[in-house]
């Protein structure tokens, strides 16, 4: 078992290599076409695709773009298409994140015909997503009110990775325990200057705002 | 990087048998001890903690045991011995999920000096831990009212290989769009015969059910 361990350590630094050097070039490409990425990040059921249309109401300079990343279906796809926007499905069958070269190929077989954010909603999941680049000018991290407090100590990764933290779900804070000071604790401890905004995707609350961050950010 | 892919998967396969394999054998010492294993799995923030605390008040006949798998902290180890619960921490640094070599060095070092159930905390995940099977007799998954009904066509193989689901934070029910039927639905597209018991880890309601069934199912 010993050799097969080396080789698999030396495997997955070739393999992130190789996805960091097509990420280098996905970002590249995309800040020529003048589309600023955004990796959405978040665990199952934190209210990726609901964040999205809220934030899409809200845009007032630069045209919304998708790829869904999922497992299987293409629930959220259908979703999107319906309210008219340009979405891509990729379904990964199995793989827990999205890496740069699923990318690569997904921005080959798009249009993007205008100034714009492209969202790559990622797999739901907290830990997998936060290691791979995928070509994005800015990692979005979603968390709830309702997943608790301790979150950024238990997933630290992801909260030192993330440019812009939402809170979701913030129309349930009377009716659980959700220590914010805690929680920022957690958070300033993994990254000291991330924007943190208190979202509801059921009120639509807050969003404005993370729009407006969005479309100063630039394609830096 | 083709014969690099090859490579990969050939490995992956091998990683998996060899998984497998150790697997087999901690089931097998651990039925010999008299002790159940339980692999609790689900997405960050479930509850599966609080899960694993409301079930300890309602065993009558089986000494509870604990393993808990997290990334880095040890949140939920330190909260558990308060409660005078045997409790053995695994940090995986990273890895998105507890594999059957971790389980083997763990069990080696503690004490099970009654019949019971040993359950396993997985990483707060609800792709990864799916895949990989730690010796246990019952695979048990959390979800929540607040994670919304789609989750069963989202993350299929979790809820295909539950042999008991829970839905948690049914507490919250009054306040979020959470469709049953739908989600039943999508439940029993991927398993037949699983039961789905109605939980909330703050009001304690429902673990009385979950603790019977347990204490009732044996170690097959």
């Amino acid at each position: 078992m010993h050799d097969i361990s080396k080789i698999n350590i030396e495997l997955k630094e070739h393999i992130h290599d190789e996805n960091d050097h097509i990420a280098y070039h996905v970002k590249e490409d995309m800040t020529e076409k003048e589309v600023m990425v955004v990796n959405v990040m978040g665990a199952p059921g934190v209210g990726k695709t609901t964040t999205l249309k809220n934030i899409f109401k809200h845009l007032t300079t630069l045209k919304p773009y998708v790829i869904e990343g999922d497992i299987e279906s293409d629930i959220d796809t259908q979703d999107l298409q319906n309210m008219g926007i340009s979405t891509f499905q990729i379904n990964t069958f199995g793989a827990c994140h999205l890496d740069s070269p699923m990318i690569r190929d997904a921005i080959k077989k798009m249009e993007f015909d205008s100034k714009g954010i492209l969202f790559i909603e990622n797999i739901g999941n907290l830990v997998c997503p936060a290691e791979f680049s995928i070509g994005e000018h800015v990692k979005m991290l979603i968390t709830t009110a309702t997943d608790g407090s301790d979150k950024p100590y238990k997933y630290p990764l992801a909260f030192e990775k993330a440019d812009i933290i939402l809170i979701n779900k913030c129309d349930l804070l009377p009716y659980v325990d959700f220590d914010e000071d805690f929680f920022m604790k957690g958070v300033r401890a993994q990254n000291k200057d991330v924007p943190v905004f208190k979202v509801s995707g059921r009120t639509g609350e807050g969003y404005q705002e993370v729009a407006a961050w969005l479309e100063a950010r630039g394609l830096k």
